[in-house]
């Protein structure tokens, strides 16, 4: 899960990019990776050269949440900034009918109040290893599931040589295929596994505007929060961290942006952007759109249900509306134009070069066959294995306990990805940790994948057969979240412990229903990957080795959720003749607000009017080049300063998924100047903003 | 709304269409119009030419219903044959909590327990009049908004005057533009306005196998209904009508239907189909989707709450699936590129021959230029006029009173369409119908139509901030849904008969809001008409004028819910290896049942099952070409005997919209032999058997 909070979008013609993009890293694009950041492209642009002493330092301070968020550390005590929402999961899982804090906020003003947040964890990026080689010798001559085998096996291998030695609950490595293949380096991460919730304001203000503003600007929001990172019990202490300033950019200064863009397909083929148009998204975005309205419905049935959905329906409508941009970029002729010539343009420079020819081959011809046969095994695939479930958290349970019980009996290469040893492990933590699980909800998500998995794949599928036996979606999930005990985490501990024997023995009706279809999504998984996966790989590492040789090092790797650096500028645009500028004000937000969902502000807001400085820089447009995944990166002055926690991208940079339009894609992050205006005027949390300050 | 019940859909490849459709129609492709059937092309693949005689016999026993869907006389006492799902609607007008004949069905064993459908109306085609030389004449040399004005008036006039001096409750014309534009001309219709319910089975009868089976074949379905034809109080007598019989067409037997296809888009131009696909379609899917999760989630709430959302829900998902077939053949790049060379072959015939170019000019660069304009305008137009309100009933009968006030005063033709005083006439009757009315599902059609607006349109449309001023849309649904009392028939009847002074003087919170909000629904219609509805017609006269000259008259017209005949054989078809028969057995039925919903059959055919003949043919495949509003239409053998009643398309023939692929297209019938054993064994209806057969 990659979070990002998306912008507003209006009809049609705001996706219409005209922009001619090139292979070639335009001004301000990129999401560069630390060891290769360009800082003489960026001196040339900006007059200032980020050194290896400066980037180690953001580097060493820049966090990673497990809630598919990006933070940086503010204080030497592990005080971590990050975003409203992405600490939301955290306090929905603290609050209960009773103590509301999604609602209400939090704020803890010593530290003894602070509250631990289940299974979240926080990690900081130690050291880059690359293990290309490697990875390219263990495959070579391998094709299908022989590739990905052996493939598989290599990255265990290189994960496990580079965590060797170091305590297990403090480090972990992970390979990361960085140019779709043309790099193979380990990342390896060192681990908080106890991080505590310090502040967090209320809804009515982290996400001021809600869904309709979402992705939208000018922005009145303070999308911000703080965690701390603990060990042993205590916080930790002298961790390498960002300097916090009040000072605000200037228009047009040089900002920096250090976090983890989840995803982008910039560097895929033009058959596989045209799968995700044609097939992927549409599919996802309907089966989204019915899941949404059922959240709403069931929300309206009462204050404790709005309470319990609120959370999955905010992420699910954060979702929609992302991807609802990348829709309408590739539904764009001209956008779509730019991606094709792009591709032509590199396969004219391959073909016209008999020695780079040769080498590289055809890939594109393979992926264009391998899309083929990924429009036959997606629908299976994405219903029984990749969204199966639905947003039932126990569905996950059962998954994991089931294949973890039948996983770590097989050597470490053979296994699932993310079932080695430490992936069992940190599996263990995750599903031991205590947080709510509300039985309607589950239902919900049961019921609605059964019922799309029967109109998609069809009544006559063996997989629904499977699925459903005589049974009705409904009565399918009733039985299966009334009857299950995996709510209860000893329940969950035994069979984690107790193994295979454990599972086989369970009279757990969701254990015996995941044993019942497991099989099957293995299979359809194990195709998926042996005719989809692995081909388009093993022709992505070509195009990658293609794209190096006709552009140079030029270039920067998708974005795969692992830390990069991205520089730009402090600025609004002008869209349609309209100026849009770069900062909004605190008092915009008492002007914006109607007293209506989502316009009504919270109350401390409301009694601290006169209080504020309503002049002061508020939310700030830069033009970084970020994605979901960046939310609650810290914006970084050129002294290596925080001056920012971006929360979301503007409307038009909900393309970049597929490209980077430098003269409207924008960054949008909320001010440290007002997250402290807030923390001392309206939240009283002296306390916080001392530790801020160094005191 | 029209009416066919879709088919069920499966992944990517079947939608794969490979056949080349060319200009002139293949065998068994068309929908014709009475007046210009191809009896000798029809002679000559199956030795068979209807005459004039033949024809109008057919063209007399065809009803059209106002449910959107085609029927036929099969008796002289006004007994009308149609679908189960086209008497829905009244079977859940006339149900209360207590009496739930849409569960139950609903059997008149005597004619004094027929029950009325409330504001259902069936009407027979009685005279087609050629109007194209007078409405060409009226708009000649105008464009734009005059064009729009010029046509309106002249449609007024002409159907003014065919119905000249007849009795205003017993007939009514209706200027219908063929070919897009090709011809125009007056249908005049024998109205009846008194329609009763005799027969309708169990939902889980006439409807089994539910969602997931729409649109499949093999087919296990009694979707079939009787209606009668009523006037001053009594079952109309002596009218035309279609001999009944049982006998079972065989395979390869040629067989007609005559009915109302809705809408196709096959002569549509490339640009138009483009927009259909990357705008109208997701967009309006999307949409649906999420409300079908409200209707969904709601439903689960309660006994009551199901019964009073099935039919919307019914409606909304046969829609959907409808819509997403269309959606995967435009998404078909084969599928597409079909339509793109038939485009290009037409123009290339425009172009070789100057004279025809002179007379044609370049209608498809007009049609491109009004696409790019509908892009902009389509949102605001589809949200605040085509599709305004959603599902909530109420704001339709508030925009209709409201509107008919104010144009009522204007001359008629000035007036908008559908406001002439016959229209008004028609839908006071529709407005004064007792069809009940569902507050909670008012509510929720409202504030998913206010929230998606918002959504689509963004919070800083002026439009918006007209609907939701400071509220929030739940607010806004409740507070008008709540407050006003127009599911009040006598308040109705006061503000449509006051006019204009009673409705600016009413208080009733939805008339104001509408009085409010309507001022901004006209200007984006009158936008939407003028710039692009207007070009577009103008454009499609000029291409349909080149289809004639290049392809002669071996072409049809779009469909345009009015009655058309289509040819075909009964027959299965082979996809993928796997030959499908054409006919299914009435035991299949019991061996497909689950027990679970919507696989569960009705008590009635449970206790029955040792009583009905299984190896009795059931449902029955056929090449005719139909669309949504055939369903209910008569099968009829060459001899004009009904042989069965169309109620689906299988699931290929969703392209239809586009194109008709005779290979696999295939329209679903129910036998008449099965409906008489049913009427016979399981529901004692000895009395309409006896009708049917002339007793």
């Amino acid at each position: 899960m990659h979070n990002l909070k998306p912008m507003f979008f209006a009809a049609s013609s705001v996706f219409a990019i005209t922009a001619l993009m090139s292979n070639s890293a335009k001004a301000d694009e990129g999401m560069w990776t630390f060891d290769q950041f360009p800082s003489q492209k960026v001196a040339k642009a900006y007059g200032f050269a980020p050194d290896a002493k400066w980037l180690n330092h953001i580097q060493n301070s820049a966090v990673r949440l497990s809630t598919g968020c990006s933070a940086s550390f503010v204080s030497k005590d592990g005080l971590i900034l990050t975003n409203w929402h992405c600490s939301e999961g955290c306090v929905n899982d603290i609050s209960d009918a009773k103590n509301d804090y999604a609602k209400n906020g939090f704020v803890a003003l010593k530290r003894e109040d602070e509250k631990t947040c289940p299974g979240m964890q926080a990690e900081v990026l130690e050291k880059i290893i690359d293990v290309t080689n490697d990875i390219k010798e263990a495959t070579k001559g391998k094709t299908g599931g022989d590739f990905a085998a052996a493939q598989n096996a290599a990255r265990t291998k290189a994960e496990e040589d580079a965590c060797k030695g170091l305590d297990k609950d403090k480090y972990h490595c992970d390979v990361i295929s960085l140019y779709r293949g043309g790099q193979y380096k380990v990342y390896r991460y060192r681990t908080y596994n106890d991080v505590r919730l310090v502040f967090e304001p209320e809804y009515a203000v982290g996400f001021f505007g809600g869904d309709p503003d979402n992705f939208n600007f000018p922005r009145y929001n303070l999308d911000s929060s703080f965690l701390r990172a603990y060990e042993n019990g205590k916080p930790v202490s002298g961790v390498e961290h960002l300097t916090w300033t009040t000072e605000v950019p200037k228009e047009n200064d040089l900002v920096f942006v250090a976090g983890n863009p989840g995803s982008t397909q910039r560097l895929r083929t033009v058959s596989q952007l045209k799968f995700n148009r044609d097939w992927l998204l549409p599919t996802r975005q309907l089966v989204r759109s019915e899941l949404r309205g059922r959240l709403t419905q069931y929300m309206h049935e009462g204050t404790e249900q709005a309470r319990q959905a609120g959370g999955p329906l905010f992420s699910l409508e954060n979702s929609y509306k992302a991807q609802y941009g990348q829709m309408r970029a590739l539904m764009d002729p001209q956008f779509f134009a730019i991606k094709a010539n792009e591709e032509a343009d590199l396969r004219k420079k391959v073909n016209a070069n008999p020695k780079l020819k040769k080498e590289i081959g055809d890939p594109w011809s393979v992926i264009d066959k391998a899309t083929e046969k990924q429009r036959d095994l997606f629908m299976p695939f994405d219903f029984l294995e990749a969204r199966a479930g639905s947003i039932s958290s126990l569905y996950g349970v059962a998954k994991s306990i089931v294949r973890a019980a039948e996983e770590r009996e097989k050597p470490a290469s053979d296994r699932l990805p993310g079932y080695s040893d430490a992936g069992i492990k940190n599996l263990e933590r995750q599903l031991l940790a205590p947080s709510p699980v509300y039985k309607d909800q589950e239902i919900i998500g049961l019921e609605t994948w059964a019922s799309k998995t029967r109109e998609y794949l069809t009544v006559d599928s063996p997989y629904v057969k499977t699925i459903l036996g005589k049974e009705s979606p409904e009565d399918m999930a009733r039985r299966l979240i009334n009857g299950t005990k995996l709510d209860d985490l000893k329940v969950r501990e035994a069979l984690l412990k107790g193994g295979k024997a454990a599972v086989l023995a369970s009279d757990d009706p969701l254990i015996k229903f995941m044993l019942k279809i497991d099989p099957q999504a293995r299979q359809i998984r194990s195709q998926y990957v042996n005719q989809v996966d692995a081909p388009m790989s093993q022709a992505a590492e070509k195009v990658a080795a293609a794209r190096f040789k006709a552009y140079g090092a030029d270039v920067y790797p998708d974005a795969t959720f692992t830390l990069r650096l991205s520089y730009g500028k402090v600025t609004g645009w002008t869209y349609n003749g309209t100026n849009i500028p770069a900062f909004t004000k605190m008092g915009g937000a008492y002007e914006r607000a109607t007293g209506s969902f989502p316009f009504e502000l919270a109350k401390s807001w409301v009694a601290a009017e006169s209080k504020i400085n309503k002049d002061l820089p508020f939310d700030i447009s830069t033009t970084n080049d970020i994605i979901g995944g960046n939310s609650g990166s810290p914006l970084i002055d050129k002294q290596g300063r925080v001056v920012g926690a971006v929360f979301d991208g503007n409307i038009h940079s909900l393309g970049g998924d597929y490209a980077y339009d430098g003269r409207l894609n924008r960054a949008v992050s909320v001010s440290t100047a007002s997250i402290q205006e807030a923390l001392t005027k309206i939240y009283n949390a002296e306390n916080i903003v001392s530790e801020l300050n160094g005191k």
